[in-house]
């Protein structure tokens, strides 16, 4: 077992592939979103390459739901399987990959959230994590009888007080509450029994959860959102953070920023995993790499590239510019993507973007930092942001699936290896061990409080 | 494959078994309820003995979250896994068997239950039901800031709404909706998307559901509850129906008058498959059954044995009662288990039982039919149910799992199929090809339609 940092790596799954028009590339099976033999093919090739997470997004309603019907139905839908119900049926045939899977806090009650994630924490021998969302998709509000989207900021309000809830109701049972004593009759101690009564703004919640602790104390707390609020609930939550940087420089400052307003809250910053997303473009040489991206390029309908700016940039009204002008900067600001609307922004400033050549670039990585070329070259930028202070380990964005993960898998995870940056086996049979991130303590048990003021 | 009438059969899982002591019995593993590996060698028993379905009840809340804490200790916790994660789970390592997941209406929305639901439908290929309950647990309140149980009336109102709502998410898209068209760029048929705008006193919800039509159509409805408003919302609306009858009359009478009621609506009598509860004690012979009963009734508490006729039936107060006198039938009514408490008076006045009877029955198979005897008589006693018009299947509640389902599988089983009454082999991949059901109309598709009409 290596004592040195090594780089943590997740795959961000989708059915075809991250770019907009993967599902119409050859390699790909658009059918992939309802096929579970897909999803269970991506996390073989993924553990098989010692990948510490799988990861998918998730949206309680159908992303670009409200516009034009015919261009609706020239993009990839955001339809398939629900995340807990996918990752519990992958972890019945997987060992050790984690399972990151995505619930929003905003259109759900405590309760399902923690018994549900408490659940797949058992069942996978302790591989579960939560991504804690606000939601960025307006049309979830219209499926919970709101006439509109909660505004950011009561977003953000609710998620804190949710997130307390939830490792709440996690701390219901201590460690060995179920002694099943058959000679006795006793089943459980009742001193480890311990009812929450929570009484808040947002949630009144009694308990206890009717799940036991699970094997990693309780499932690993992600978070993504780059916003004021988003930073300041990571930094007192999260375990593991997605980010989209494009610049070292940026990704370093996140990265200082996370983990200092962490430590000053009390925390160790080495329990927080700072994840940028990657998106790699992997060629055997240079030229290939362009290739492929070119081969994706070709496939997109301005049409649709406009739309994709509008609903996952929140930058409206750009059909009425000239596609190869420049990206005006007085656009009005968004509800939701607050943070993706700034660094698209950014990026067309910095960049000297054309309108068609944004969307061709989100139509790519959605704002996440694109690396392309062979796997040297690949490993190089990895390994710059990670000796550097820019990241912790990368959520990976494969272009195309299965075929971008099994070059990423092939290629590249072997250098890495080589050079001593990333495993060559799984250090436990837990997502907590394999992240060197510790079993949070219970609130109630007297050895677990020591522990942490010790 | 046959084609005449043959008993449909499914297993009500516990983790020990369905006796209040089966966790102190040396043949049961306690810790069942929080390990995987013990439900997925459940499911293999019971696919191996063709089995139709296996089942769970749910609660949102601990059974018996108030009163005597030493006393709550004793009893077997309804801690363990959230159903719909568990099924998941187990789709993945099985092929045939189905699965009949629990949720309320009372304390969830219709979005996440039909997606999840219909993830599973998928997950599964075909195998997923949704047993619908409106909860008989008034703990469950406090866990999602109500101060009080909705009473029995008002949860069935919003019960059929919630079903309404959840079934026309489930017709967001009609089959064949999703066209993948590569060449074209075309990924839906926005002819075969329908948003549904449901407006009621409950709910308001927009769709389309995220998730695609499923291999069944959707998902098989089941329900329990023998209320009135149980029978009018089953006849409307479920496709198999478990119940709770202790005479051939009473199951008859059940029988004969759901079927009637969901005849009057213009369905087929076939398309309900009613499903009484059994406790089968299978000996050998009849003195090993005997014994079997004994060894179980010895290791109840009679504290234990009161709280279970208080939590379980309704029947408060008994404690100041003598033990050993008759079950006084002037008790206050309740909000829950309406009908499980009118089942439990009769059955105390026509057996003439004491209150240690009642407890010692209940114990066992809470209101349900218990049938012991050799595997001959077992066999005898379902065909006598199952001929004359009391039930088109059983679902088998075992005394002590694995050992009573074993038992049931090895002895009973052959029985039933060398008598012709029970299937050697699958007929189907989905659930509703095993229980004979159809597949439900789409409301927006026209052959659906005409099929429905002609």
């Amino acid at each position: 077992m290596t004592t040195h940092r090594q780089i943590k790596l997740g795959v961000f799954l989708s059915p075809s592939g991250h770019h907009a028009a993967a599902w119409r590339h050859p390699d790909t099976n658009p059918a992939g979103s309802t096929d579970f033999e897909h999803f269970k093919k991506l996390a073989k090739i993924a553990e098989a390459a010692k990948f510490d997470t799988i990861f998918t997004a998730d949206s309680d309603g159908i992303w670009g739901g409200s516009g034009d019907a015919d261009l609706r139905s020239r993009r990839e839908l955001s339809t398939g399987f629900e995340p807990i119900t996918l990752y519990s049926a992958l972890s019945a045939v997987t060992k050790n990959i984690g399972f990151v899977a995505t619930a929003s806090t905003t259109y759900n009650e405590p309760w399902h959230i923690a018994r549900k994630y408490a659940s797949l924490d058992l069942i996978s021998g302790g591989r579960a994590a939560w991504n804690v969302v606000t939601s960025g998709n307006a049309e979830a509000a219209y499926n919970f009888g709101l006439d509109a989207h909660p505004d950011h900021a009561e977003r953000y309000r609710r998620a804190e007080e949710f997130v307390e809830v939830v490792t709440g109701l996690w701390d219901s049972w201590e460690e060995g509450s179920h002694v099943y004593d058959k000679a006795s009759g006793v089943y459980y101690d009742p001193d480890k029994q311990h009812i929450l009564n929570h009484v808040g703004k947002y949630f009144k919640v009694k308990g206890p959860l009717n799940v036991p602790r699970s094997p990693q104390g309780h499932p690993v707390l992600v978070q993504a959102g780059s916003s004021e609020p988003g930073r300041d609930l990571a930094a007192k939550t999260a375990e593991a953070i997605f980010a989209a940087w494009q610049t070292l420089e940026d990704a370093q400052a996140f990265y200082r920023d996370v983990k200092g307003r962490a430590e000053k809250l009390g925390r160790n910053p080495d329990h927080i995993k700072i994840l940028p997303g990657v998106y790699p473009v992997i060629g055997r040489t240079e030229a290939e790499a362009l290739a492929k991206k070119e081969q994706l390029r070709e496939l997109i309908d301005p049409k649709i590239g406009l739309s994709l700016l509008a609903s996952l940039g929140g930058l409206e009204g750009l059909r009425d510019y000239d596609l190869d002008g420049p990206v005006p900067q007085d656009l009005p600001e968004t509800n939701n993507n607050k943070s993706r609307q700034r660094l698209l922004l950014d990026l067309a400033a910095r960049e000297n973007l054309t309108i068609r050549g944004l969307y061709e670039w989100v139509a790519g990585a959605r704002g996440h930092r694109v690396i392309h070329g062979t796997p040297e070259s690949i490993a190089d930028q990895l390994e710059d942001w990670f000796v550097n202070g820019g990241a912790d380990g990368f959520n990976l964005l494969a272009p195309t699936y299965p075929s971008g993960l099994v070059d990423f898998a092939d290629l590249v995870v072997p250098i890495l290896q080589k050079r001593g940056l990333f495993r060559t086996e799984y250090e436990a049979s837990t997502l907590r061990g394999n992240l060197g991130l510790p079993i949070p303590a219970n609130r109630y048990t007297l050895a677990d409080y020591i522990g942490k003021v010790a």
